[in-house]
């Protein structure tokens, strides 16, 4: 089978949003009046990013996830995407798979794939996706103030979790298991809270290498710090709960893997935050507040300092 | 090294021309009034499409400029560009050379990384480029009609000759080498004259994968055929001199990575093709005629059809 044999069946779906399909040298994308075109790339490499064993299904749904994730933290509407795969083999079952997983998702996001390229090669898969949201209120890294609630959606530490218990250093419960790795591999990217949180929202930015991590991102682009609560973060953790209260605490801070969104709103803010979450069917949960300060304090009830393992997961570190 | 410090030491740069620069989850793009966005991906596997011994800053020029000949081929004007790189390491000389040779061409082409993702894996590159098109003005594929002649921009077939030389399975004065492999090495891509063929030419494509395989996707697009002219593709071989006029011709018909643009326009804009070579300082020749029968026939210079081994080259053939 040739390559662009490949392509068409697998690939080729009629375009109903943009004004040219799949096919051409390239695809033509055309934002409303007034709004702008948010961007985003994400490179899924196998032995880094996943297994060679895991469900195609799960990866076609997991890459274009962790890009619509990224839209979502600017609180932009998913419009389009490219995608280029690097393939060692043409292995039908595997495209077949991946298709399904992956416009699954696209689907019910209403995000069209609009191009894209294909190789014989390591595999690996690079998507680009495209949203838009009106001039001037993409949620940015850097509106964060001092006095600003912090704020995460969802849950986090459980795809971390997953993969501990994948390398055996942890053993769960087959069904607390099956919870944990569903989120690590289907991971829910939260468009429409992002959109919800556009003039509610200060600053947002993807949980995508730990919540300690991407938070320092946006603080440091704020040019604050922040002082995070222990006890409402280490209830963010849904699977694992046998685990220490410390352990608890390290997953949901350096888990990784969770795209979920921490966003900053003002205190006065807390009623449109709660209406969002409502809004966009997603929970949210206040949990520390932006200081002057540079830097993460993470404090327990009585406002003593917590120290732990809680640095950030980093694809060269 | 991190992750995102090797980012910032190579690839930050003051963004000029988009909303706002590299670093947050996701690039803001804005096209101009009535225009509409171009988009294009491509991925460049190491093995596949370059050795582990190119010039690094050769294959960052090469990078970029398969994808502007995507966005040369609609027509469209380059704007920005994300940036996905798989690295087995980070290679500070590499990435150093790698960078130079990439905002080189960005620059020349006022074209912007605007955004991108790092990761460790084999290593391999994946660019998505935008540019901007008035709409309904974009070049594409389907435009062509019996009748319209078909034209080529500059040289064909010295890069795949360049290849066979490095395969050994031709040898070349060394002067010739270097020229043919520049041109493998360092294609300069067409957007100057991808601009100025808007409103002229009827249909368009670049050539990546062999004139007879990359004109063939357009004219099955257009629903046609076209009859091409032996002798002036023949001289479309700026190397090679001394090889036989039905290898020269193979090497201009099949050969790849060629990134010149094959495109049609009506008998009566000859002028005006021959005024856009000349504002985008690009020879351009005519080398066939758009035909109604489907397919492509090579004839000589009496009209005699010509057969040989003119099939593309093909990723997964």
């Amino acid at each position: 089978m040739g390559e662009f044999d490949l392509i068409a069946r697998y690939f080729h779906r009629a375009a109903t949003r943009s004004p040219l399909g799949v096919g051409d040298d390239c695809a033509l994308l055309q934002p409303g009046p007034g709004m702008q075109l948010a961007v985003s790339s994400d490179m899924l490499v196998e032995g880094r990013h996943f297994l060679s064993t895991v469900d195609p299904a799960a990866l076609g749904h997991k890459a274009l996830a962790v890009n619509l994730s990224d839209l979502a933290a600017c609180g932009a509407a998913p419009l389009a995407f490219t995608l280029a795969l690097s393939l060692p083999a043409v292995d039908e079952r595997w495209l077949e798979g991946f298709a399904k997983g992956l416009f699954a998702l696209a689907d019910r996001a209403r995000c069209e794939l609009v191009g894209g390229d294909t190789t014989r090669g390591p595999l690996s898969i690079c998507i680009t996706v495209f949203g838009e949201v009106p001039a001037g209120e993409a949620l940015l890294r850097s509106g964060a103030r001092e006095g600003d609630d912090i704020w995460v959606s969802g849950h986090l530490g459980d795809a971390r979790l997953s993969l501990e218990a994948f390398r055996g250093k942890v053993s769960l419960p087959q069904d607390v298991f099956e919870q944990a790795r569903r989120r690590m591999e289907r991971p829910d990217p939260r468009v429409e809270l992002g959109v919800a949180l556009r003039g509610v929202a200060t600053a947002a930015i993807d949980v995508s290498d730990g919540l300690m991590g991407d938070l320092s991102h946006l603080l440091r682009a704020s040019a604050v710090g922040a002082r995070l609560e222990a006890e409402p973060l280490a209830m963010l953790l849904a699977a694992g709960g046998d685990l220490a209260p410390l352990r608890r605490l390290e997953l949901v801070l350096a888990g990784g893997d969770d795209y979920e969104l921490v966003f900053t709103a003002p205190a006065g803010h807390r009623e449109a935050v709660l209406d969002a979450g409502l809004r966009s069917d997603t929970d949210v949960t206040r949990v520390g507040r932006v200081e002057a300060a540079a830097g993460v304090r993470v404090v327990d009830g009585s406002g003593q300092a917590i120290h732990g393992d809680f640095a950030s997961f980093d694809h060269f570190g």
